[in-house]
């Protein structure tokens, strides 16, 4: 932790001092807590980056976070822009370039508190749509904010399904302008984030029409709010959506417009361009207006997601080994709950599937940054490959953090479903991210669409050189591999080789299966529409089996490489062994299927399972130690460095202002319950 | 329906005609709805006497909804009380007796929108655990509201171990008092509904002290409010624990006591008595004291957790057939999300869920209503079972209408996440339902054991007459059942008996394999308590595989009563059948395991699985129409009645305050942060 002084909460008394019962688990650690940090942020400098913001932030009173428990949704939008103005200021006095590390620290401990996140999505779409010098123009307001923008995509009646979006810009010639309009209820733009109450300008996805043609949907720069006086301008009906369950503080908006006129110049046309007369040019691919919701999708694998089952996690360890729960035998005291095995089953998991996910993270990244230069020179060779991955750990990612955080919120029993243990709100931003940005249904049957032709190109030339190498992800379908599992005892399934090639053959066998009942429809005379709908239930299982095998190979690749850290080393391979293993047992009836594994060594996959949790269990703090939140990042009574959770609670719920204020249903209505009955006495 | 026009929304003009997409799901329907109305109401008069209340309810504009969703937690509690207080005089004007059919027909309607209800769960204390004069004195009190009381049990660190209590009540034998302390900051009760700012006395579960020892928990009626002026009485603080997930008209409450005097008869006294000199005297078992938790489980099965996931259901299926997203086939309009295979994988095992619960509950009710008299009258030969059952019951429900709501609400896109939806506030609730009264992993394990000893007792005796019989719920043990699955096609997996013995099968060899695990730790040397706490993962999945099996078999019961109503069993069979195979596909590998069913006959379920799909989708809105929810009470815009849902969001949508009022942060930040810039241009 480098220096706990500094990631303790500030100015409470009893933080003086750690609470035993954490205190313990610190003790003679089986590895360095500070260099598996390093590791996290990709090495010493960024650590040390990071924790100079965060301690900045943390320190500055306009980021204080705690009193936002008890706000209403108003305050928390008022609070929320206030706190985005505070960080520009102090990011352009520190001049912080846009896209920089310290933003990205920032937003890990402000995400969730912050609005005008949609600004950084819109000119991420500027950047991958725009033009030259749309991306001079743009980009230069927007970064100064002259301009506040949002990406105004989803409509009332239409969602992830791209064509069928109503919202229509016709071109009109004698003016060269655009005219942008809502023809109907379900037209109108709903959910864009700050759209409701905040931003100027909203670039809109609309279908073009161009000298009577469609050309299917671009987006365009449309001011929506007057740079005078905020009012709406004309043509324009626009407004907050109302509550709901999550991210109170955003004013998601809808926009209705009614025959807007914009100029030629706010297309983006990197890809595609209207002349002057009206003439349609295309530049790139049909997929190209996905782009943006491609940088999208990939930042928020780590920036959005990560990060709150990470927060999660070190909420609920830590608060299981300071609650204590009957015994474990009745001589002994009440047990830490942590001890028990029901509740490792349900935090250690979760605490693997955080450090796989971090690392498949890091090598999208990597790929991602390799690949995306090519495209945006036009070269589209690498994008399916790019679309499927991203589209596929967007999904995978948002599912688990999902889960897991609220798996960390249940395994805090009733604490977990009080506001202030910090969870319900880290619940609700990973269940909408489900949704947002692609639901992830569709986005893993696009995965699927993918898999199955890879697995057909595979077929065509089995054996022989392909005339179109596979993508690299999915070589694996072109591998053969024994049809049985080798492990013969319970420690045969702690090796690394054994899980990893258990997870091709069960994902390979599954993409196989999928697309041959596919085909097998299609021969029977079902139209192949009717055939890939009826069998979609079969490739979404495939799709999943896909990308948990690509975090299980990542994974065990990601420890290999620490062989100059061998304390790390260990304690990472057991994680990753657990994460193999714990998908291994929740999909056992595919691994069963065939006989690739027979019902006793599923037994002996079980026992290694169970005989790690106890190992993992003994790093467990250290192990959420490291991702490194500071007590004010992680805002919870039940999740502080020193273990004073009760204390907390306590402290915390006295500031409520149903304890400072009176309580006005009591002459209105409770008196007058309770005295109604007197007269029949 | 009976008569539609009282169900649908009232001054809404739209209503008058209903969406073409919703009506012709239910032109020429296959059964009628009415009818399975009645069934699951338990005949046409309770169906009349239901909709004679809710439409009294729901004419009377006090109980209006709908503003709701723009409140902040003051107000919800101030609206949550008037509405309790108005249900009262409402009640007591037209003769509703306490526990009569009314008010279950009212809280169907009222349930999450009306506080005071853990009066009734105090109440059902006192009628299990007071002596004949306690419920005669407290009952007639709380009856009458004179006094206004909650359930005091979790303590800030203790919960559903109830031996863990800190809480103190120590008998003073020279003034017949006992004296009730929170020794600790533990010990501070935290949690109890209506505790935080309304009640006036809190039963309250305590450890007694007689002359020095220590008897156990048991419960004392504590005065802690002013019955004058409402203030906290000497000795008592009292106030809100502060905001939570949900539930936020509720001012859950703490309770610190110190040295607190109430008399001797205020110690709840039908099971165990302290006579005046502190001699101690026990009535009933060690479990009596559970006997409260136990009612109030039952209670909560057919009030709580069911109408939450019906309700959760019909809007979700509702909006499916309205929403349009994507094409079939390029040739085809948008189809109705409903046709998707996919949907059809997330909400029709939902509704089928709903269905086997509701016949579970019923089940389960009459078990309870032949064995509770007993109980009362200490007969406690019945005790085991109906805490097995009422436990294991309380954790699937709960599991399943957590999972189930929200697996409804995210089915529903982004509308799902906006609280207008009415969807976010069932998940809020139905997931607080697997923490509250009793956490779920801890019951599961308490069937577990129960699950343990009835087959240790199955085995001491196979064959022959056993000494004490099998309890009913368990005599499946002892049945011998064929190795393997005698299924050779897709149609015999639709057979009930073929599936029904498939779960008996798996649950008896999970349970017998849980108890050996446990058997040979402990013959290898590990002590008892380490041995099952090393099993526990296993038995937890024994545990569940019971219930399943419990649900599984009703439901083909019942299904098998309705030989008088063709239709209506013909598509409550197709629900059955969806039932066990869902639950058979979804743990395959328990199925696959000793090769119980081989890999082929899983495709064949699977198979049967996916073709029931498409026949269960024809009904789908007719089977939710029947749970006859009126428009007012699921209060939600995208599952009324007529399919309006666009209209409605953007209706209800323009009533935020955010849209009415103004916006203070424009000129405290946005424009500020927008005009910093101007002078670097």
């Amino acid at each position: 932790m480098g220096n706990p002084g500094d990631r303790v909460s500030l100015g409470e008394t009893w933080s003086r001092e750690v609470h035993p019962d954490i205190d313990s688990e610190r003790h003679s650690p089986s590895f360095s807590v500070e260099r598996l940090t390093n590791i996290l942020d990709g090495g010493i400098p960024n650590t040390e980056l990071r924790r100079r913001v965060e301690s900045l932030i943390q320190r500055d009173p306009v980021f204080n976070l705690k009193h936002l428990y008890f706000m209403t949704r108003d305050e928390l939008y008022e609070d929320a822009v206030q706190k985005r103005f505070h960080l520009e200021k102090l990011a352009w006095s520190l001049g912080w370039s846009e896209d920089g590390p310290e933003r990205i620290y920032a937003d890990r401990v402000l995400a969730g508190y912050i609005n005008l996140n949609l600004h950084g999505i819109a000119m991420n779409a500027i950047r991958s749509l725009g033009s030259d010098e749309q991306i001079a123009k743009w980009g230069q307001l927007g970064k100064n904010s002259q301009i506040i923008t949002t990406y105004a995509q989803t409509e009332l009646g239409h969602g992830t399904y791209l064509q069928g979006l109503e919202t229509e810009a016709t071109y009109d010639a004698t003016t060269q302008e655009f005219v942008i309009h809502s023809p109907t209820m379900t037209s109108i733009k709903w959910w864009p984030g700050d759209l409701g109450r905040t931003v100027t300008h909203a670039e809109v996805l609309a279908h073009l029409i161009c000298l009577g043609a469609r050309h299917g949907m671009h987006a365009f720069i449309v001011p929506i709010r007057s740079l005078e006086d905020h009012t709406p301008l004309p043509g324009i009906t626009v407004g907050d959506i109302g509550p709901k369950m999550g991210f109170e503080n955003i004013d998601n908006g809808f926009l209705r417009l009614n025959h807007v006129r914009v100029p030629r110049e706010n297309m983006l046309s990197r890809f595609a361009e209207v002349l002057p007369d009206g003439t349609y040019q295309r530049l790139g691919t049909p997929q190209s207006n996905y782009l943006g919701m491609l940088v999208t999708r990939v930042q928020l694998l780590y920036k959005g997601f990560l990060p709150t089952l990470q927060k999660a996690c070190t909420i609920a360890v830590r608060y299981a080994v300071i609650r204590h729960q009957s015994r474990l035998r009745p001589s002994d005291p009440e047990a830490k709950i942590l001890e028990y095995q029901t509740q490792q089953q349900k935090l250690l998991p979760q605490l693997a599937v955080s450090y796989a996910l971090h690392f498949m993270t890091t090598s999208l990244l990597q790929f991602f940054h390799s690949s995306y230069s090519d495209i945006l020179k036009r070269d589209f060779s690498l994008l399916p490959e790019l679309h499927a991955l991203s589209t596929g750990m967007k999904a995978m990612s948002s599912d688990f953090c999902a889960q897991g955080t609220e798996i960390c919120r249940r395994a805090c029993g009733g604490h977990g479903y009080s506001k202030l243990s910090g969870l319900p709100s880290l619940v609700t931003q990973a269940i909408a991210s489900c949704t947002y940005e692609g639901e992830n249904t569709v986005l893993y049957l696009q995965v699927a669409r993918f898999l199955m032709k890879s697995y057909l190109q595979a077929q065509v030339s089995p054996g022989s050189i392909p005339q179109k190498p596979l993508p690299q992800s999915v070589m694996y379908l072109a591998t053969p591999r024994p049809a049985r599992c080798p492990a013969q005892t319970a420690a045969d399934f702690r090796c690394p080789e054994v899980y990893t090639t258990a997870w091709a053959y069960v994902s390979a066998r599954l993409i196989r299966d999928a697309t041959q009942h596919t085909q097998t429809l299609m021969r029977s005379g079902v139209d192949q529409y009717d055939a890939w709908n009826q069998t979609s239930v079969i490739h979404l299982q495939a799709a999943k089996a896909h990308c948990y095998f690509l975090t299980v190979r990542n994974f065990k690749e990601a420890v290999e490489k620490l062989d100059n850290e061998p304390e790390i080393q260990r304690v990472l391979q057991n994680l990753c062994d657990l994460y193999a293993l714990n998908g291994i047992l929740t999909n056992s009836g595919d691994f069963l299927h065939d006989g690739f594994l027979s019902g006793a060594q599923v037994d002996m996959a079980r026992t290694a399972f169970l005989d790690l949790l106890p190992l993992i269990r003994k790093d467990a703090i250290l192990l959420t130690d490291a991702f490194d939140f500071s007590d004010h990042c992680l805002n919870s009574a039940l999740g502080c460095y020193d273990g004073h959770v009760y204390q907390r609670l306590f402290e915390w719920a006295q500031k409520s202002p149903a304890n400072t204020q009176e309580n006005p249903a009591y002459k209105k209505y409770i008196r007058p319950l309770m005295q109604s009955w007197k007269p029949k006495l």
